[in-house]
């Protein structure tokens, strides 16, 4: 993170996903400098989302990209910029972004949108945008990027518009998580669902994303927080995430949204699906009241998923709508988040249940897959 | 419409749909008088919709009740108020209408909604709310109400608060069709869909609702108005409706929302969905932009369809919603709407393509089925 360091190849430890579903490997790899409009990145704390999984287990059938270095949900250091960088220096305190803000298209001059046209999602590239290459090698040959991002690595190169400059009292290894579930949990409650003072609202799934839904809606004074998951274990973890009612769709017979429809007399105000499977985000839209219900859906799903329900269901005046990143636009919208912490409107500690060094990164995926952990930090320096 | 009627019963004319998808009878029935809560309306003209079509032709399956009297779009008189009704009057000029508003439920009280949780459409009925019987006979023998309007009579009975007062002063041979197509169309893009000023707008079936649904949008100052259609006939009658450009999706080897997003460079801001056919549902809701686009649901779909789409279109930051009545509350709404018409802000002439006499109602059948008429008039006194 010095000027001796700017220009030239860093040899560093990365997590590298040889094949589809394997253990990571961390080993050492050489990260080149950044080209113009990018910059290097020190990583000192990831930690594993969801959407890593997904890419990892090549959910959907996708044609993947192996070796890569995953991770995109992380907080660093700006070591070194490249050429006409602007929005950052040397030493600036970041989150990386699996999204960006090129602030030019109409995207990003649209109020509505925060799917820049330059820098939206691109699961299906691995390379940077300016030449089409890797900046990541092992002996010489190229290791695929992810989302922009590849954060399971101690130095990682990133399109500089997709690097939130951030404040740099702020503590990195809690406003990590804000780099990706808990913005997006969080925004889609405030940012599209928006449930008015006294509402109820369901949340589908209660792994981060989920319990930062649900953190919105308590922040939004919802009366009553209805979390839905397959695992009871979650219902003791929510609770201090203002959850009032839990129900696993496997303690009943009957469809769960039947099971919530008669709890709250007709449904709930408002309903977010956060576990990434159809059959969720189905029965949260059926969740909702008629004449005003939303649903918004969050979670990934499987690139051949069918979003399917009765067309009269959607006549009843119920709405339908996805989102990502919680509609946050990250460079212009995410400092205000991480001040929303430093202020302690939002707590950021109860979501982080475990912390492990890098070398035991693999962990932190068995810890995912069980569902035990809620998000579990990396450190980098271990 | 006098005294004299009043507490009588009326022995009128009626068209009784005897059979699924027969010609209706024009013939002698007899109207009980309205009983509390009731009012008796002298009907003077009437309009066919195609949600009548969607009842008499059985579509969809459903257990329905015939004899009936079908017709929902009318304007006229009250003649009679049955006890305890305090909104209207004999002698006031009304626009009795599908849905109602009781004004002390749930919906009622909530901003958001106008479906009335007593008084909301109901297609599985043919009775009255208060005794559960008809007020139609012939012969000693029930006949059964459709939609609580029944307007194919001269005379008809209704729940007080499914009838709309209006200004007096309004010409009831053309604010007749704001009783049901006008609005519904009209609000879905006004209250719903809600265009910006330079927006695209794309509208799925040009019949009377989607063509107040155009309406709607240039009053919104929709900067290109796309109207699709399977008959190119529309075409020529939509241009005085703001329609800029024409799709017919038989005129294209590729699904006509693949044609739209071409047109529009990703897709347009806003869809309506006019047609009651669940692909054209989908198809509006994949012409959408993503990141703002937002589909409406206006046609009434068969009870089996189902909306289908990949999960991934929805995530994409689109929306997709469905409406009644073009999200207008009927009582506290629609008088505003009558002066937008009396204002000459809005031209309903346009809509009324036809007029026929009463003994002829089953031309607009007929007309309807062929794509010729947008509005057919059916004038009782005749
Ligand atoms: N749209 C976006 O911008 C965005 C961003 C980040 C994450 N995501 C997605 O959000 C989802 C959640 O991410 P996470 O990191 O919180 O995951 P997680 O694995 O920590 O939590 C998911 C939870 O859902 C539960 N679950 C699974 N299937 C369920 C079902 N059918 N019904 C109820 N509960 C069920 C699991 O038990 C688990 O508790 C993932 O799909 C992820 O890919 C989307
Ligand atoms: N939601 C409500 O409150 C409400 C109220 C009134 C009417 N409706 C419904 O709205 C719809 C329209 O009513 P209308 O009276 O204007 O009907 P209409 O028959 O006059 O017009 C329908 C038009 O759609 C066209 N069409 C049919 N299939 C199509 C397709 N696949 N793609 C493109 N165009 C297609 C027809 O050619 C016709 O021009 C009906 O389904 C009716 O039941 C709903
Ligand atoms: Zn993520
Ligand atoms: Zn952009
Ligand atoms: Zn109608
Ligand atoms: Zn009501």
């Amino acid at each position: 993170m010095s000027s001796t360091t700017a220009g030239q190849v860093i040899k560093c430890r990365a997590a590298v996903a040889w094949e589809e579903g394997k253990p990571l490997a961390v080993e050492e790899v050489e990260v080149a400098p950044p080209e113009a409009g990018e910059v290097r990145l020190k990583i000192l704390y990831t930690s594993l989302c969801h959407s890593d999984l997904y890419f990892w287990k090549s959910k959907g059938g996708r044609n993947l990209l192996f070796p890569r270095i995953l991770g995109h949900e992380a907080a660093g250091i700006v070591e070194s910029i490249g050429e006409g960088v602007t929005n950052l220096k040397p030493g600036d305190h970041v989150l990386p972004v699996f999204t960006g803000e090129c602030g030019e298209c109409r995207s990003c001059k649209s109020e509505e949108s925060n799917l820049c046209e330059v820098l939206r999602l691109n699961t299906d590239t691995g390379v940077m945008l300016s030449d089409g290459k890797s900046r990541f090698s092992k002996d010489g040959k190229p290791i695929y990027h992810f989302l922009g991002t590849s954060t399971f690595s101690e130095y990682t190169v990133s399109h500089a518009k997709c690097v939130i400059k951030i404040n740099p009292a702020a503590p990195l290894d809690k406003v990590c998580v804000l780099s990706c579930g808990i913005c997006t949990g969080l925004g889609a409650t405030l940012n599209v669902a928006k449930p008015k003072p006294g509402s109820t609202v369901a949340v589908f799934g209660l792994g981060a994303v989920g319990l930062a839904a649900a953190e919105g809606a308590r922040l939004a004074s919802a009366s009553r927080i209805i979390g839905v998951d397959i695992l009871s274990s979650r219902q003791e973890q929510a609770k201090s995430f203002g959850i009032t009612d839990f129900v696993n769709p496997k303690d009943h017979d009957k469809p769960v949204q039947q099971v919530i429809v008669e709890m709250t007399d007709g449904g709930v105000d408002r309903a977010l699906e956060c576990t990434g499977h159809v059959e969720a985000a189905i029965a949260a839209f059926e969740s909702v009241h008629d004449g005003w219900g939303v649903a918004v859906l969050v979670g990934l799903p499987s690139s051949e998923d069918e979003f399917k329900t009765k067309s009269i269901n959607l006549l009843y005046e119920r709405t339908v709508k996805g989102t990502f990143y919680g509609n946050y636009k990250p460079l212009s919208d995410i400092p205000s988040v991480v001040e929303k912490y430093m202020n302690k409107e939002l707590e950021l500690e109860k979501f982080i249940t475990h912390s492990i060094p890098f070398s035991e990164i693999n962990k932190s995926f068995d810890l995912m897959l069980k569902g035990e952990s809620i998000r579990c930090l990396i450190c980098m320096e271990g």
